[in-house]
């Protein structure tokens, strides 16, 4: 065994090295040899199908279907557009030998799948009976990265992308809204964690997109985690890839393209959204373990027929529950649950089953309580829902505190320094932005649908401002 | 609207020209610019994740956890294994630029994992106590092939490949067999499709494995097609790898090893095996639409309000239903969803109503019966459990017609001409394998579990012989 028994860093001494503690000791991952390209580990794995499970659901009420495409992109057909093609580039990982033979069109290994739908697009929509097409993948993408950190920045990472096809714009952008509000309430029913959404700069956008949507989760340390982001392409790709349907007019026209993802970064978001010093702290729903067993004084049979009585009850009751029987001391199982943050222990010993009773303890602030065996069902299931809201607020609380509105380039620097959210007016030019990122390395996360300006003036040219950003550090 | 309407090439026609039109028409896939990579369509995928979701089932209750490895391997790392990188090496697909960079050390696109669950392993078994892993990935693979074929051979496919490290040679022998018998159980109560199953010869066995176990189906053009195999590999990776444990005799042992997989060639097998000239025929359990409803007359609006019943009967009672009311006829929906393979079609008319019945239509025999509408949701269960035993019924009986027993080289040819399995006794010698690939391009597809000799020499050698062997041509 590993040695999980030895304290982590504290978050106050060193939040960076906390991180890569708790990815490592709670056995969320492990590194390869190659650098940026991780093992999910069954424990971090399992968190991830929770994500895909509650997207999948909500994916086919919309309609999505889900596909699979190539994993390589020749070079040529990535090339067809150009500034997607001048976003990407710098970080693609390319093959070149094929068996024996040398490519003669080279194979990037996908990035993103933009270009690869556009063509099956071009072949399979030739109607507006064709439309719309709304497509999903679950896939590894690859981007080679210089700095890499576990969940937050690989060289490769799984994701799921979503590629639509629509006859008419506004079909097309109310898809890219209404993939972020799924999102959004993701985070709020799945994950527990807040997001600030709205609508990327054109600076911030993505390579080729018309708009780009984010949702951005707040972090601990005053970072801001960008954690999806849905794009509205308009016609472009489709025209440099030819896509074109006959029109309910009987003319040909080009049809108004989405895309839309979320990634294993949503891993890195739930580890220091929710975590402690002493590790893991998973919101129930998608914890793969909800409730550990630990029996005291397990050398008593009737402790582990108990103990297993309850796992029973639980298991039925469609519980993610876990009874560790193991040799290990209650001490040490203690530690390893809580840093592995599943969400309620239960605790059984002679005492307690001559009471007709067990404890349950919270992982997330330790409280502890009595229950009758025959509520036990019932209350952990109230406990799971509870704690799910206890962080939830948590998160949200943070969150609403580290919004800071900001006049002047002083109170933006204060801001940015405090952590968290500034909320700034903004002229409108890229230079400004520039400016920002060069003085205070902070980046505008996006332009929220709520606009009150509450100012009218650039702090950082003093020209006429109308909206509302959001600028902040970002992992 | 693609034209499905066409008739596509009869089988007794050409039956490989038959099997590409029906990948295509039925949508399961398209092709995509770089030759072997092919775009799972929705209705392919479907059925890949039915396979999907019966696995997990199968493998979760074996103890099996689901992880994610890279998708590359260094190409130091993948020569480790001397037998394993020779076997694979000449059809790798090899990475060599990232970002603006050459890779110092090649990295190969991974065409199967046992070297990287190996290093993983490596670092994270100590003790006797961190036995057993059973891991289990769901990816896709790369094998740069130059003969391709949608399904069947591939340069890129999607599997899931099973790894496992234990404790003693027994378990894992054990493991080896009872994948098998998973795999075996699938093609019966899943795709209603039966194999032969047993153990490879040395010849065809797996790079690296000490035995290599497989199941075979047969095809209707008379050729085997390996649909699963699974690996027991000794300790011979966990040495070449440094893979030990601290056992229970406090010595350092290597553990013992099995791997195990099937792939989207299944989809292949589940095309062959069950379609016929008017399209694919899907076994019920994997079908992604059990039911279509076809509205007649639906201009009249109490024929599509009765269709939209039928629709949430079925529905509500878990059944895969699609209510077609395109503006198609229904002829050209009947020639639909017979290319699709769609088990059951239900028909309501005017007069249907006025009954109160439906007509319930069989894709695999074109059988048709009328039933009341409160009967529908049993009646259509019934029929979905009758195709799948008919179907599998039929699959076994062609099967058993095709096993021929021969006690010469002329019999061998003359059971290889008819198509099937040429079962033959074997002197054990590589090469009479040689041989019978040389004279008749026949390989040996399994030693089966059942061995009852029925002849004592060897046909090509005339050598003593001991083994029972299935000979046969192959995909």
């Amino acid at each position: 065994m590993e040695n999980k028994n030895e304290s982590i860093t504290r978050q106050e001494d060193d939040f960076a090295q906390w991180y890569t503690d708790v990815c490592k000791k709670a056995e969320l991952m492990d590194y390869s040899s190659v650098k940026g390209f991780i093992i999910y580990r069954p424990y971090g794995y399992a968190i991830w199908e929770e994500i895909q499970n509650y997207l999948n659901k909500q994916f086919k009420k919309e309609g999505v279907e889900n596909v699979y495409m190539p994993l390589v992109i020749p070079s040529s057909l990535f090339d067809k557009e150009k500034e997607h093609v001048e976003g990407f580039a710098p970080e693609c990982l390319v093959a070149t030998k094929g068996g024996k033979y040398t490519l003669e069109d080279e194979l990037i290994i996908r990035p993103t799948s933009e270009t690869l739908f556009c063509e099956h697009f071009s072949k399979i929509i030739k109607s507006y009976r064709d439309l719309p097409k709304q497509y999903n993948q679950w896939c590894s993408v690859v981007r080679w990265e210089k700095t890499t950190r576990p969940f937050l920045r690989g060289s490769e990472f799984l994701w799921q992308e979503g590629h639509t096809m629509y006859e008419t714009e506004e079909e097309a952008r109310k898809d890219a809204l209404k993939m972020l509000e799924i999102y959004d309430t993701l985070g709020r029913d799945l994950l527990a964690i807040p997001f600030v959404k709205g609508q990327k700069t054109d600076k911030e956008k993505f390579s080729g997109a018309q708009e780009t949507y984010s949702i951005e989760a707040l972090m601990p340390d005053g970072k801001a985690l960008q954690s999806g982001t849905t794009h509205y392409f308009g016609n472009g790709f489709a025209k440099a890839f030819g896509i074109q349907f006959l029109g309910r007019n009987n003319k040909l026209e080009n049809p108004h393209q989405t895309s839309w993802g979320v990634s294993t970064r949503l891993i890195g978001s739930i580890i220091m959204a929710h975590g402690d010093d002493n590790g893991l702290v998973l919101p129930p729903k998608i914890a793969p373990i909800q409730v550990v067993i630990i029996p005291i004084q397990q050398k008593r049979s009737e402790v582990l027929v108990k103990a297993k009585q309850y796992f029973d009850l639980l298991n039925k009751a469609g519980i993610r529950v876990k009874l560790d029987d193991s040799d290990h001391t209650p001490g040490w199982k203690y530690s390893e649950y809580e840093m592995k943050g599943v969400p309620v222990r239960l605790e059984v010993g002679p005492r307690d089953i001559e009471n007709g009773v067990c404890v349950l303890a919270k992982r997330n602030d330790g409280q502890k309580l009595v229950t009758k065996e025959a509520d036990v069902v019932d209350e952990v299931n109230r406990l799971l829902d509870v704690i799910h809201h206890e962080l939830y607020e948590k998160s949200a609380k943070y969150l609403y505190e580290h919004i800071t509105e900001v006049h002047t380039l002083d109170e933006l620097k204060l801001a940015l320094d405090k952590g968290g959210y500034a909320k700034m007016m903004w002229c409108g030019d890229q230079a400004c932005e520039d400016k920002i990122k060069e003085l205070y390395q902070a980046t505008a996360r996006c332009i929220p649908f709520d606009q009150l300006p509450f100012d009218d003036k650039c702090p950082v040219c003093g020209k006429k401002a109308s909206k509302v950003v959001f600028f902040a550090r970002a992992y």
